[in-house]
């Protein structure tokens, strides 16, 4: 199963050196989330060949605009693309009334039902699950209300290996093998689950830390990243500013990076500041060297399965 | 004195073939005007190095997105970049609640102050006069309120030929002279206007029609058109589509240029149906030759000492 996220701005405040402004999409077994959709988000997926109809759930940390003002415009090219099916949209419970604002002064009746889910400011816990993933809301430390988003897969069952399979065996004993039990069939026959499947693979997490001081508040909840997405906005020599404007140093991220042991670090939501991006990859990896940078455009894989291809990444062109 | 246009984007609705949504820069003896400011606005003017800090009027036709979903993260960029000097906002009176909103939730303050001048639904008239120029607002004909924009300069006063007058003449005097008047000196010469002043040039004129379906109420108007905009999202094999949704046709736009007779005409805002616009150049100028499209990046000469330039860039690249 695919478990991928792709970087598609990580720039914060404002557009600079042809960084845009926050958005990512995780894809999980090709079903596509949104998190956060800065300006321009949009033309971006288009750019990288990303289809609107494949998105049904959007996440908003927060209500900064770098974070979220390219949302109207995207659902209104859904719109426009001829979209039926149901979207779900979860964020800030001011979200829903700056796009039923919008959409009133622009006498728009969409053609498809967005429902939106109000994540409250103190609010924790499971916000979406499916059979396969659930979502988690963290608080961030922010100046306004903000939340990370954990991506955790379920529990998995067994994989069936049908050539170990000799014989009718019924749908039920299948799903008791999946589950890994050992089976007797109505013709006596035992069936050894460890002999007919196989370890379905760990369960992955993605843990997607938006704007946020540094605090270790969630250290226990980062431990089971497979990777961690915080946010850098400063160098460490802006410490002082970071605090002050409820953000973190690429240091900051990687120090949490290493007290909680994630497999593997990427640092975004880069200060306009900066015209190059060097020193961030260099002062993180001095506390956490399996870091890298969410450049945009890059696909990074999340799991076990596949920390070469996060790392691989970093040999690529980090000055644009 | 420069009197240009700049073309930052002439797509209507989405995206597509790297077309973006509107918005254009007039500059006016270095006075520059925001003109509509579509998704990505910021981004562009970072791409053409145009300054915000110079930017203190903004248009606004209408509120659909793809003409002001990029004023917001404008607005909050001018504020993060330490704009101190005051924007004015022309637009419908929903926009400031837009703006107000979105300020709120973010609880952000501008380091600037904002004055918004709601243009109401059947308002018609002088918006807004310098010395040097004033601008109109006409209404469209579209489905939501939605007006186009008359930037005319004001009666220029005679030019001053410094080095064709002798001795003192008082500054009253050459005040009387720059508006044509014959002057005696105390000395007792006569000094003639004619002879120490040149022709300041005509009064020119942009005309700026956004969205709207063809409509001749405002010919009149249009006569005086050193450059006239107007919109044309479709080809005329879909003028019924364009009747519906309160749009024109390529030939609409040049038909109106024609009955006008306005010195050159411009076409922008093309469906985003069509990868190329070669077609929209070719159906224009059966009607009316001397049409150029709105092409992101060019600037435009407005007023009879260019209409040279403008049909120079007629040669440009259009398939992109």
């Amino acid at each position: 199963v695919n478990f991928s996220v792709q970087i598609l701005g990580s720039n914060s405040a404002s557009f600079a050196y042809g960084r845009h402004h926050t958005s990512q999409v995780v894809n999980h077994n090709d079903n596509l989330y949104l998190v956060d959709c800065g300006e321009g988000t949009q033309i971006r997926m288009a750019k990288f060949k990303i289809r609107h109809s494949r998105i049904n759930h959007i996440f908003i940390s927060h209500l900064h605009g770098d974070h979220y003002l390219g949302l109207m415009g995207l659902l209104s090219t859904m719109h426009l693309q001829g979209r039926k099916h149901d979207l779900h949209v979860f964020g800030p419970s001011g979200l829903e009334d700056i796009i039923t604002l919008q959409l009133k002064l622009s006498d728009s009746v969409l053609n498809y039902q967005i429902h939106f889910h109000a994540i409250m400011p103190e609010q924790e816990g499971v916000i979406f699950e499916d059979p396969q993933l659930e979502v988690e809301a963290i608080c961030m430390e922010h100046r306004v209300p903000c939340h990370g988003f954990i991506f955790r897969e379920k529990p998995k069952k067994r994989r069936l290996m049908r050539n170990k399979i000799e014989g009718e065996v019924s749908g039920e004993l299948i799903f008791m093998l999946k589950q890994g039990q050992d089976v007797v069939t109505q013709d006596g026959r035992i069936i050894e689950s460890s002999l007919v499947t196989e370890d379905p693979g760990a369960q992955r997490t993605y843990v997607y830390c938006a704007d946020t001081r540094y605090t270790e508040t969630h250290l226990s909840k980062f431990k089971e990243a497979d990777l961690l997405y915080h946010e850098a906005t400063f160098l460490s020599d802006m410490a002082e500013r970071a605090g002050e404007t409820y953000h973190s140093t690429a240091a900051d991220a990687a120090t949490l990076a290493s007290k909680a042991q994630v497999k593997n670090l990427m640092i975004g939501h880069f200060s306009s500041r900066y015209k190059t991006l060097e020193l961030f990859l260099a002062e993180a990896r001095q506390h956490f060297p399996k870091t890298v940078l969410a450049l945009e455009g890059e696909t990074f894989q999340i799991g076990s399965a596949s920390p070469a291809l996060v790392v691989e990444h970093v040999s690529q062109d980090v000055s644009h």
